[in-house]
């Protein structure tokens, strides 16, 4: 996917491996082109590891050439790999998700005379080049070489000209988010500083928060102003005004210029041949001044190459922190490309100086630790933030902490939080597994009183005043969410997922209680943990959508639900997907099916039958269940086996659907290196297989975990015996303190399955 | 056309008589509303003597119930009297001018439910009343009562609501002004910040600038939020957006919040009946923290009635610097209205602070005087600056200090200044005779050299270097601009208008240049301003468009351009409302025409035959050249007295058409009084017949110009004789000096023409 590389990426390329002196260059196996096409939403934008800075080539409008452009469908990248027409860099983007949002502060750079409209500006490309902290390219319209790098907080842009006429451009009018208006200063002839108003992400219409920026161009320019889209006047008016319904160019104004489709220029009258212009950028979600202050700090005195050579050390450090050895140059591809994207969202909210949007509130915080954003925890708590535990524990204990505060500043956690604002985007507690997985991993350095008050209030908390659980009186008092009675649409209701993300929340929280010592607490909601056994439905051998007066929904199709189409009780999902997902009480589920037999042979027809989604969330826990069986463990092999095979590849499709913020790229993480949280909010792992033939994982305090796997073929993917410490090991799952601590971690594998 | 007053406006009425102690309430006889129909351009709203704020109810838009709407013809003014539909009241406007511009930050009071579209929220009214200084009404759709009233910086503003729920709007989307785009930030539960772009004026597209406001509400609100206008999308995005193409209120969101159509309210669930909510703002054209400021010092305890009856007092003070007696009530009122409307522009620019945007920069100065703008100079040359250096000559030295020093930050003086950008409306170069005027009528603590240097700079500098002058070249070689050859289009050509005015202007600086001992650059200017004698006509009897090779524009007719049609070489106007348009040099004009009795005749004719155009300033002193010619004197006090009686009325249709800042005004209260400079540069008036029986003007220093009629009868308006300080005055044209320290200027009038 790599295609042709200018010589200036080169240099940068060789630059970098000085700074990694001997070791080896993970970050060469990255190809961030994976999963920017099959609606992966990922992109091969320039970013450090969960970074506030994204650098994204945007290509999806202003063309007929595109193949997919933003406002001609639900579209929620700012990049895709096939489409044609490049219109600037968007500055902070999303990785991953399934609504469109951020991607703004577009910048471009052009020749010849000034123009305004991005349809026009516009251009093909070629020679498009990424590796983690670079892009670049080619304009072919211009000739122009594009290349952009990032810092935590701030971008870096090389624009290397023909010569002659050439422009650089900001259009704060476009972008990704449904969102508009924009305000931008002059300060000086070669910075401005201002904000765009981002938001409304998944349509939640009161989520909105503005970007504040401060950009810099390395050359003072020949002419500079603004742009403004016109109101569109009629009759004596319009006749009158030459710029009626087009782009204004304000030549002669240096003040405030505010509006919904604005912009900015420089002109450079006589570039050189091959002449360099540089843009940098600074951002911020708390003002202008911080914007200033991240962009001065983060990039005092240093070069294009060199930021983009320090970028590509941080990754090369972060990806370095698992080593893999054996397995196939595709397969090592396929992992720290999936790690890659694991490790951009959460991303750093608050800026150099510790400040930070308070959540749900214009007033600022101040934070002595990372304050994170972007929690997309109904994906995520499934398995990120277990890989942030296990690998990344200093930036998993700060998402915590950034939780836990968020709660102490708007009264809950979050759910899907997005620069402060909460988005209510899907549903359950998910945050709560999260907080109780991280404490019971020995991950215990934030306010747990406060954590557990929060999560109390959001699991006991009836009615209105509840933001988190729509729908909780019902649930207190049956246990299950009935059909239709909060949603008043018995179509398109989504209960039963809402009540399958409670049940883990309050499974977890339960133990948490107890631990506490709120036994009382801790056994109802055990026992409310339990109240999946509602929607058993013995009939279609689901769980089944329950009405209010306990019957179920008739007719009923479990098999409904397939490619996102809207059905009654389950989201973004068919009975099949959510059936088995009762990871806290697998043996209570499987008490309802009849017993283990009945059970597993419903999962094997499941992932036969294409039954199972392998591009969203409910269900991707479901190969490791079979490991819950003594001599159904194969299955889990062969399953995860072959799904990583077809559908995490290094093609751009290379990503099953959209990556949720890394949730997809750390399934295939985890289950590369043998190992699956297969029930969040409990410390355990079920292993498979690994692909690679040794995994060393740095732990704190120089702390190692070294996985290794014997086998004598690639294809022998079935684990014969397994040894910890050197010691036989005869479970498949295991906590994460006996993993932790028990040394070496040895796999026999080979070509048959153990049965 | 004072209509009903409210309760609340009689008590101030009270407070501010009580301030004036026991002097004459010369505000009384001011009605805001004469100038509010025929194009008058005047408007109602508070404001205090050329003060920055202007608080002006606007009904020009959102309702088929008003005759004229800003977007469905040509507008320039946010009131007509004869409008139904009101939307809020307009912060900082122009009084009297010909294009749209300013008046915005709309504030509104509602009652029920949040409506942001000014299409429902704006309300029918009545019980309106203005004096000097105060507005109020009542929206008979809510039965709110509204009052406003100003300092010089800001707004104060009274909601009388009738209980229950109550809003308060600021729209920042709409506007006269054709610019659009603001921004706006929550700063405390009841204040806000923010700005909004202005400017366009006259299509002058580069000429824009900011307006920055602070605004506070008395009384917290229940909720608050923003609103704006969602950009209209297509498609399936569309469909999940229910804001979609609408006006969207962000409840929730408490930062910056830009774009072109946006909005603030402010909303009270329980106000009780006749509960009063307060409305305060502060602008300034520099910023943000100065709006603030200006709020803060300016108002800083005072109540509403306090406010208004200060403005009153001001006003007063003002207006009672000239002192008429006798005359009939009617005469008075047109007279003090007249004078009120002379009164508002040019306004200050600076803030409490001294700062003030530079001239044609982003930067701002500090000004140690009061720096002003809104130099609407083709008009205001020709009297009203002449009324300020007579009456208000502390003002005078300041406006013109502001535009000398306009020439040191941008390099040029000013031609129509607008808030700190030139517009370059309209033609000539107003500027020079407008500082020679002042410097030869004794008000000289300016800095001439920096003056000068600029006069100089724009009648010598050839080519396109020259801004002020655009057709400079030819108008050098040949002493006329050529029909047709810098507008490349002969039928819109303004090449005779440009002219005329350039040769005013020559023959001022010719003057000083004398003065200073340049007499070589006398000589050429004073023969420069004598080349309006290349466009007279014999065939015609009229100056006449010339083309570049001498020949005359033929076919034409003298009579073309009546109505503001457009027509080769006169601008606004026909040959005849330009041809006696030479007052440096009546004597040369007399030679051209044959001597006296032609002239004299042939101007007769224009008065007679509706050739004159009293609603436009290029023949405005043609009455007064009558009186150049001994014997004659006669025709200046009938056609004067005529065309008072005519034009000037106490209906809301009492000035003849736009008052272009006052000029129009300026011209009744000079002949109104019995005199009238007839001649920009030269330090002299033309006498007529008063309509008073005593005049009586306040000087520096305690000196007082009296001017005393004797009439039998309110017809006697011949003078049969004049004395000044008891010696018989023969002539009808007596200097600055001679009228100043002359003593008592006393005629006799009759009922016979003198001839």
């Amino acid at each position: 996917m790599l295609k042709l590389r200018t010589r200036a990426m080169a240099a940068i390329l060789t630059l970098g491996m000085a700074g990694v002196a001997s070791a080896e260059d993970y970050t060469s196996y990255v190809n961030p082109f994976v999963g920017t096409t099959n609606f992966g939403t990922t992109n091969p934008g320039a970013i450090v590891p969960n970074g506030m800075m994204s650098v994204v080539p945007f290509n999806v409008m202003g063309s007929s050439d595109n193949v997919y452009d933003k406002d001609a469908r639900w579209w929620s990248t700012p990049y895709e790999f096939n489409n044609k027409f490049f219109t600037g860099y968007a500055h902070v983007a999303l990785s991953g998700v399934g609504c469109p949002e951020l991607g703004s502060l577009l910048t471009m750079a052009t020749t010849g005379d000034l123009e305004p409209d991005y349809h026009k500006y516009g251009s093909a490309y070629t020679e498009e080049t990424a590796t983690p902290g670079y892009y670049g390219n080619r304009l072919t319209k211009y000739d122009i070489v594009t290349e952009v790098t990032a810092t935590k907080r701030s971008s870096a842009e090389r624009y290397t000209f023909p010569g002659g006429r050439g422009n650089i451009l900001i259009n704060l009018g476009e972008g990704l988010t449904n969102e508009s208006g924009a305000t931008v200063r002059r300060v000086s002839p070669t910075e401005i500083e201002g904000s765009k108003l981002l938001g409304t992400f998944c349509y939640n219409a009161q989520a909105v928060f503005p970007i504040y920026f401060v950009m810099r161009v390395s050359k003072a320019p020949s002419s500079q102003g603004y742009w403004k889209m016109q109101r569109k006047m009629e009759g004596p008016e319009a006749a009158w005004d030459p710029d009626n319904g087009k782009y204004k160019l304000y030549t002669k104004y240096g003040r405030e210029l505010s509006g919904d489709d604005i912009g900015y220029w420089y002109s450079y009258d006589d570039l050189k041949p091959g002449e360099q212009v540089e843009v940098r950028m600074g951002v911020s979600f708390v003002s202008v001044a911080n914007a200033r202050e991240n962009l001065d700090k983060e990039q005092a005195g240093l070069t294009f190459d060199r930021i983009a050579a320090d970028a590509k050390k941080i990754w090369n450090d972060d990806l370095g922190r698992i080593r893999v050895k054996g397995g196939s140059d595709e397969q090592k591809r396929v992992f720290y490309t999936g790690l890659y994207h694991a490790l951009i969202h959460p991303n750093v909210l608050n800026d150099v100086n510790g400040q930070y949007p308070k959540m749900e509130s214009a007033e600022n915080g101040h934070s002595t630790y990372d304050r994170y954003t972007v929690f997309s925890l109904w994906d995520t708590y499934r398995n990120l933030h277990q890989l942030m535990t296990l690998v990344y524990p200093e930036r998993q204990i700060d998402m915590v902490r950034s939780m836990v505060d968020m709660s102490k500043e708007w009264g809950w956690l979050p759910k899907w939080e997005l620069y402060g604002r909460e988005t209510f985007t899907m549903e359950g507690d998910p945050s709560l597994p999260v907080i109780v997985d991280t404490w019971r991993k020995g991950l215990t350095d934030f306010d747990i009183d406060a954590a557990y008050e929060a999560m109390k209030r959001s699991a006991t908390t009836p009615g209105k005043d509840n933001p988190m659980r729509p729908d909780i009186d019902l649930y207190l008092e049956k246990a299950y969410v009935p059909l239709g009675v909060y949603s008043g649409d018995m179509s398109g209701d989504n209960s039963v997922s809402h009540a399958l993300e409670y049940y883990v929340a309050d499974a977890a929280l339960a133990w948490l209680a107890e631990q506490r010592g709120d036994t009382e607490l801790a056994r109802t909601l055990r026992q409310r943990s339990l109240g999946y056994k509602n929607y058993y439905s013995k009939e279609s051998g689901t769980l089944r959508p329950k009405l209010a007066d306990g019957t179920f929904l008739s007719p009923f199709d479990p098999r409904q639900g397939e490619n996102f189409e809207v059905v009654p009780g389950f989201h973004e999902g068919s009975a099949w997907n959510y059936t088995f997902f009762v990871p806290h009480d697998v043996d209570g589920l499987v008490k309802l099916m009849g017993g283990k037999r009945k059970f597993v042979d419903r999962l094997q027809m499941v992932m036969d039958s294409a039954l199972y989604d392998p591009a969203n969330e409910p269900d991707i826990a479901y190969p490791y269940l079979f490991s819950r069986f003594g001599g159904e463990e194969w299955r889990t092999q062969k399953e995860v086996n072959r799904l990583l095979g077809k559908y995490f590849t290094t093609k751009p499709d290379g990503i099953p659907g959209n990556d949720d913020t890394g949730t997809m790229s750390g399934w295939a993480v985890f289950s590369m290196i043998g190992m699956y949280p297969d029930c969040p909010g409990e410390p355990f792992y079920t292993l498979t297989s690994p692909v690679f033939d040794e995994v060393e994982i740095d732990l704190p305090e120089g702390r190692k975990l070294t996985i290794e796997a014997d086998r004598t073929l690639p294809s022998d993917i079935y684990i014969q015996s397994m040894t910890l410490g050197g010691k036989p090991l005869k479970k498949y799952r295991i906590s994460h303190d006996e993993l932790l601590k028990g040394g070496t971690l040895k796999f026999n594998l080979g070509q048959t399955p153990k049965k």
